[in-house]
């Protein structure tokens, strides 16, 4: 079991969906990829909070075996704040307000007695602070990164170079098109490894998450469905933190293990979108994570 | 191994994709369909064309075991003809012009010889057309039948009766969302069994396909992924008969078998992507489509 350095946004959010409503719920990159990947592994965080952000979540997130040393509390800040709403569509989130707060001026720095977790989780931040990261981590037997829309159109020439320093890209479909200008989906990864990662995930929502391999093969898992998604919020994180915490169980990155990470990505994901936030992944046990394995058996093999 | 029973639409189309034009190629669900199938079991088709419809074509499905007698050749007529284009979203069909020509007119009439056939497939038509077919078809092992969102506005309730007559609806994703006004898959899919079916099958193009199952459960297959979709047209019809095919192979009608089906299914659709109209699929050899499998299973299982 190796341990995993998580890094990205820790934030407080607003969300409203068909299913109800919540006011600043923790949530953010890095806190929902680490209670994910907690159930797997070790897990070191880096981000940045501001003086009003619940000692709760801090002492929750101990409790999981996640060190929050690298929580940077910004005396006197306010917590980066996101807020969105979906309406019956759950693909997609609409924005309402963000307000980046201490977020603005986020500088991660990586503990000394963090260098040495051998996976590195970089959630969707500026490229720029990813490569950084890269340079100053330390050595690292993987290295999986997230972006987003924003950061494709707006830093694309540092968003390249992050994606050639990492191991293993995850993607949504759409950022994939919108990275490599390939409408095709194989096309589309293909060029994303041709940049140097060893794979690529593309997560698709309700159509589950494809894995693309540098010897051109490829692995489809299904998603887990439910007839009422809660709330979709951080379903991304906690499918990377599924995915990076089985690789962290394994001796070996091969086609065979980074097909089952796929599988625990979608299932970790599958219990975000239950409830809203993290409360539903908060009330797991290693046995529901192995009951919904099972679940998963059915709906994909045959 | 049973007979299938393939009604619908037999056409004349002009394509155009990024990969190039071809005018007059022969197309049509029942078309699609029935090719698809031939290489399962033995067909019986009932059309309509015209006099301008190519003999070769009629010749190329009498070598594939499928029975034309039900083809009904329109003396002086002029066959439907459907005419379309593709972008780089090659999920989408862009209708250019349609000219329904003697489907206008289209009566089905099931030869008596044809009734014994145990399967049946009605393609996408006129729900009244639909619902007397199924009446008149004698006594069927499993009808299977598929639509369109045109349907689902124009003749709602006639269609409602078709759900209610069939054993297996065959749809896109969008479909099943519009026909039950429900946007969640799970919750639309569901809604459809209501109406009647045992089972509803959602193609979901390069997102695979889902069966859902009367007893909750549901299975996705995988889509076998392309760099280059040449032509999508009539991949839902051939879909179908690889689905419907291998059921007509299987003793049982029972999930396991369902779920071999959708990968048949799935096959099917893939070859047909590959070709303008069938052009592909007319090439295959038993041996293509078993190689394919192998294949899959290496996409879908771990």
């Amino acid at each position: 079991m190796k341990t995993i350095l998580s890094i990205g946004s820790v934030a407080l959010d607003t969300i409203e969906t068909p299913h109800g409503s919540v006011k600043d719920l923790p949530g953010g990159s890095a806190t929902h990829f680490s209670i994910s990947a907690s159930f797997f592994s070790k897990v070191n965080i880096v981000g940045v909070v501001g003086e009003d952000f619940p000692e709760e979540v801090m002492n929750f997130l101990t409790s999981r075996k996640v060190d929050v040393e690298g929580i940077d509390i910004v005396k006197g800040g306010k917590t980066f704040r996101w807020s969105g709403y979906y309406d019956n569509n759950m693909a997609i989130a609409h924005t309402l307000d963000t307000q980046l707060n201490v977020f603005e001026n986020f500088n991660p720095k990586i503990p000394e007695k963090y260098k040495d977790s051998k996976l590195m989780f970089l959630g969707n931040i500026d490229p720029v602070l990813q490569l950084n990261l890269i340079k100053s981590a330390g050595p690292k037997d993987l290295i999986c990164s997230d972006t987003m829309n924003y950061w494709i159109s707006l830093k694309n020439q540092e968003l390249l170079e992050v994606v050639k320093a990492s191991d293993i890209m995850i993607l949504n479909d759409q950022e994939a098109r919108e990275l490599t200008n390939k409408n095709n989906i194989l096309k589309a990864a293909r060029a994303v490894m041709e940049l140097g990662p060893i794979a690529v995930v593309i997560k698709r929502g309700e159509n589950g998450a494809t894995i693309f391999f540098k010897d051109g093969k490829y692995f489809s898992s299904s998603a887990y469905l439910f007839e009422d998604v809660v709330d979709p919020t951080g379903a991304g994180d906690s499918f990377a933190g599924g995915f990076l915490g089985y690789l962290s169980t394994v001796t070996e990155i091969n086609n065979k293990n980074l097909k089952k990470a796929v599988i625990y990505g979608n299932i970790m994901g599958s219990f975000n979108v239950e409830g809203f936030g993290y409360s539903r992944i908060a009330k797991l046990t290693k046995e529901d994570i192995e009951k919904r394995y099972e679940e998963m058996k059915d709906i994909s093999l045959y």
